[in-house]
């Protein structure tokens, strides 16, 4: 119902750079995935990223790839990410349970992989800020169809507060000064 | 929960010539209904469409016609085409278990056929850029009607992308060029 | 799931005169309750009205009672209806387990007669057009409440075909003529 | 399903002077909470208040204060109150299993203590028009997101008339007359 740190894992999904273009919000997809993913990395959340078909859509967005040093790329030829045996492998040896899911498109790569890791028993958590389409209508769609298979839309601010719990220990402190205190006058598009 | 393309059959209900101009949304609903049945083709799902009272309302509107040469016509006196016996019958010996739902109205016809094919068991996906009524607002009440008894809504681009599931094949080449190519661009109402 | 003509009965709650000018859409709510009560009358499903303290608030709408001949009423003096045992006793022994709801204010009295037929085991269908507040905003959530208690939101016309079923038979001419047709071109708000 | 007088208790979540200023909807909030908290009051409901780390975000903003004389407050580090076992406690002993919860920010703190509400079995109302945040769609999203786990999103208006049940007792004439008439015209924004 929550999510917890150390069950955890942050998978951004094909934003690559022959997509991002054409999306509506793709600019911010790529701003508040790498701000989740700095957050995560601070909590020790891994953090992965699938491209689809690199060699004709270009590798991920160099920004996310420059603000995710330690992060894990796979690359993809199925839309759906839990349908490539390898991935699924490691996702089941990584022990993280709930995935934190964005990127591109809404209501094809990023859909496909939410259903399939529904299907597996994952708990999917859909960022509404950073999952997006060519039309904004149709990552409407996607969501509101990932929540009738049981995901839960979430904002990059919640999963952050619900990873650290508390306001009193260092861990809040530092992850407060360097990115939800830079972040919160940030103007938002939810794409609800 | 996802289309598969073995299992699924495409429906267009009552899209005929005579209720087209008084629809919110009539021409979007021909032409997108047209072109994910030219995909369902391509892939071998079949198609599907039901004409009421065709001696009053006139037959289905003809760019379908000429679009959908493979189809299969239904007439039916009932609101809901699963209750006419042929057709039901018919569908269960087709083995398919899932259908695509588009057409209008979406609040008589549409969603009367949906509820049908519900109880009867079937897994029912709506075509939300080409389900229509006359007023948008009843359209969208009959999709959130059709959604709580159990459908899911989609976009055409969904439905054609799930049933491709992936990239690398001979099958998508095909599919991409002569269809999501140039719909990618297309701009589109969806009736939430 | 669906509207059964020989299971239902029209209940509209409180369209008090006294209550009718503070109300967003008060006018269309009488309008369509009156519409919705000709079709029921027409097919001999009960119509039933509640006045919520009729010595203050004033009875019925004029339009109202003109229009329901037939009609049943119900002084109350609990916001829920089916919380007065005579109202109960007598709904229980019309024999009628789906109850098509309407009237004012969404929020205060047809929510609580809604959640208290629920609660009783009736099927509850909330007339979108005919169901209002003081404030639109207001009836909304009221809607969404009563949908998540497992009431089915429906438009006048959703219930008046899924009473008629087929378009061949002299019942489907005679309501057609004298309640479909007129109405078809009228706009409307649905409050959503 | 429905607020009992005799269930209910009414919790304000920190809704401090320090927050104020960048809430969307603030001040309306403030208004909304003190003026179901003065309904609570008349009807023998608790009212409890929560403050996170008043050192730093004030205390609670002083109108409310005065507002609630009654009232009980809780300081607290975790952002979910649930999760402070004095808290917990508390509301075990109290013997109240319906919350309505309101406050700010919607996303944080309201949320993460209503899910550690709903994990611990309560039944949990979501004041609409008087839980926010700094942006506005964030707040939908968390109210999104409770009703998920099984919450309903209500009104002042809805809680006060089901605490009250009927309208001919002098403690319906007392509350008529000191709050619900006056605030009938007030115009509201709620949040969905």
């Amino acid at each position: 119902m929550r999510l917890v740190r150390e069950k955890s894992l942050l998978l951004i999904v094909d934003l690559q750079a022959g997509l991002l273009p054409v999306l509506d919000g793709g600019e911010q997809a790529v701003g508040e995935a790498s701000w989740l993913g700095g957050v995560a990395s601070a909590l020790e959340v891994p953090v992965w990223l699938t491209e689809q078909y690199p060699a004709g859509l270009g590798g991920s967005e160099p920004r996310l790839r420059e603000a995710l040093e330690g992060a894990l790329y796979w690359e993809k030829s199925r839309f759906d990410a839990h349908a490539e045996p390898d991935f699924a492998k490691a996702l089941a040896q990584s022990g993280r349970h709930q995935v934190v899911l964005c990127g591109a498109e809404a209501h094809v790569c990023v859909l496909q992989t939410g259903l399939g890791l529904r299907e597996a028993g994952y708990e999917v958590f859909w960022l509404a800020e950073a999952t997006v389409s060519r039309r904004r209508e149709e990552a409407s769609l996607a969501r509101r169809r990932i929540e009738r298979a049981g995901a839960w839309a979430v904002s990059a601010d919640m999963a952050a507060y619900e990873w650290l719990e508390r306001c009193d220990d260092a861990r809040f402190r530092d992850v407060h000064r360097r990115f939800l205190k830079p972040r919160s006058p940030r103007p938002l598009r939810f794409f609800d």
